[in-house]
């Protein structure tokens, strides 16, 4: 399920990575301008990347990414400049299909997945949905809050997600402790995020500073944190989610590097509390980014406007979140994952997930056709996507999607 | 760092499974006999598993378990009675050495780490000792509740253990928020548990029932949850612990195969709760096991015993932790270590932790010595055993071993 339709998304600017495969290619690394997807293994072999320092023989030829994001920055830079200068000019017969053509596979072998609560908006809308309060956690302002989720879960665009079953607290029980009972989920939501990609690895008991952080950042992708809010609900005391969080999270499929995302710096948040040192990022006028983030609902043969958010609100950067999880002696690989938790703004049509628009599920929203929705209902299927800057940037992640189906 | 001293624990009823190497052998899989380290690649390419239907030739020339692991329990079944009926005999030279001579390395590639809180006795303990209230979570009853821990920081015994830095609030400040400020944990505690390796994967979307999950148990280890309780107690509000139990897990690193715990089933406990139906486990006569747990300091040149517990005291067994994680549509991958949470009992000398026995580090333990400790010390050595029925039944888990060492 990859969609021609975000050609403009991929220009000589962006060079996106991925890993694909067609019925005339076998899997391997690829790049995207605009339509048309580059298998960077059949390049290799044709000698394009010839004379690059430090690039290893075949790195492209592997069935992830891995490998490649694990490299200096040099080298990376090296590849892309190199690309930038070939794409416009005539590839050798074999090396291109046509983006409908191919499928897309996981980008890298996800060894861990952290997941984080990076938006001071989101916490706010969510407090006051749940609990009527919307005083964010007691360390929001100290670090960037997160848990571990279950890497092996996290799959591709266009995976199917299946409704979970799980165990869910009947809220409407007047007794104190409510009746739990295990069956399908009823509160199926998502929740737009970005997931960072560990490029070069941290060692454990390193430790690495926010601000030399971008190190270790080898790219971003769009992220769905598919949420079963009743499962969640019932399982997050003491120990946090587990379940209703672990049936699937998608990504999109291009890996968009920090160099494409070089021109598109944006001033980020301001940090009332004293931070420590290792947390303190770049300078605040740079600190974040300018990408705009769109959730669309397609439903009946529609296909509508959720909601619409920007990165540049988080209060928490991907440097950061490194940073932190770095601070305790923890190792960080190649290939994992660190999401950003969903990124709101604070006005009804920037609110990243369902638990936020309907008010905890109390008030359903009503989009353009008319259509309503409180959660999520079987057959829906969610398209995130996020370009940098102005439409037409010429840089953008194109489409993270996935559809939601019946419980087995 | 392997010690002698538990010969007893690896008769030939044991036959554990681990990965070892020394100057003499690369690393390869190997077993246990007393205290010979049988070196299995050698083994295998000198023909001693010839004609077991099912096993790949060089499987025990890898560096990990985890395709062995993966394979039907009938093929590794073949392998523990070849290795019964051959080990008494005299086995070819250069395929054995002292375990003195060896070093042992991680046992499996650890895809996920999930750990849960299966003791009624632990949460109740830890709640009387936090917040003065032994009432369990609200699900406790219902499911095994659990968090993701991070993978990547599971370690072999005998990994030193870096004291850890992280955000701790000031719980002596008189002002309601407590202020957070970062530097090294001043609350270092060990937690005393068992972890299940898991064998053959569980498909997404498959689901398994508890009574089938034997199946995907290849066995068990002693796992050391090392906690940073000041961290902990900091972040965990409102999505579980992070930092504070991720600079480190140590296991054992010999895996005892459920094969070898057969004959130490035991009565497992009493569910009041109506369960959901994957959850329900085999006759509750077998659904444990008796297995001793012992927890050892080592300070000032002395071993003194802290507490001891016994698996068959917890509420939920392997089996329902997998069902557990299972029944979301999550997939399990061989190697995927499941922790059971602190192994407790109901009285002072067999709580699991030192959280629970100093009363949430109120009242420090006085041991035989007179060695007093509220947390643990730099320095400190804890060590963890398990055996599986009574002293001298020949099936346990030598030692699962780690010193922490001062902040860097």
């Amino acid at each position: 399920m990859t969609s021609p339709e975000y050609a403009s998304h991929f220009s000589l600017a962006n060079i996106p990575f991925g890993v694909a495969s067609s019925p005339k290619h076998v899997i391997q690394c690829a790049t995207r301008l605009e339509n048309t997807v580059v298998f960077l293994g059949v390049l290799q072999q044709a000698g394009y990347f010839d004379g690059l320092p430090g690039l290893p023989s075949d790195i492209f030829s592997q069935s992830t990414l891995n490998e490649f994001a694990a490299l200096d920055k040099s080298i990376q830079r090296g590849v892309r400049a190199r690309l930038q200068d070939q794409l416009s000019k005539e590839l050798p017969s074999g090396s291109t299909e046509e983006i409908s053509a191919v499928t897309m596979h996981m980008p890298v072998s996800v060894g861990g997945f952290t997941d984080f609560s990076c938006s001071l908006h989101h916490v706010r809308n969510a407090g006051r949905a749940i609990l009527n309060d919307e005083t964010p956690p007691p360390g929001f302002f100290n670090f960037p809050i997160g848990y571990n989720g279950r890497a092996s879960t996290v799959v591709v665009s266009g995976t199917p997600i299946i409704r979970p079953k799980g165990h869910i607290a009947d809220r409407t029980a007047t007794t104190e402790k409510k009746p739990i009972s295990f069956g399908p989920s009823k509160a199926m939501d998502y929740e737009l995020e970005v997931g960072v990609i560990v490029g070069k690895s941290v060692p454990r008991d390193n430790g690495v500073n926010a601000i030399d952080a971008d190190e270790h950042i080898f790219g971003m992708v769009i992220l769905n944190d598919w949420s079963a809010r009743d499962i969640q609900g019932c399982e997050m005391v003491p120990l946090g989610p587990l379940n209703g969080k672990a049936f699937g999270t998608s990504i999109s499929p291009w890996i968009v590097t920090l160099d494409a995302l070089q021109s598109f710096k944006a001033p980020g948040p301001t940090h009332n509390a004293i931070l420590a040192n290792h947390l303190e990022d770049i300078a605040s006028a740079e600190s974040s980014y300018n990408i705009s983030l769109k959730v669309e609902l397609m439903a009946n043969g529609q296909i509508e406007l959720v909601s619409q958010s920007n990165v540049r609100d988080l209060h928490w950067s991907g440097r950061q979140m490194i940073a932190h999880v770095a601070s305790c002696g923890s190792d960080l690989r190649t290939g994992d994952i660190l999401g950003t938790g969903t990124v709101s703004g604070p006005e009804q049509g920037s609110y990243g997930c369902l638990l936020e628009l309907t008010n905890g599920g109390k008030e359903p929203i009503v989009l353009e056709s008319g259509l309503k929705r409180v959660f999520l209902e079987d057959g829906d299927v969610i398209q995130m996507t996020g370009i940098a800057g102005k439409d037409g940037s010429g840089v953008g992640f194109g489409e993270c999607v996935g559809q939601l189906l019946p419980v087995l």
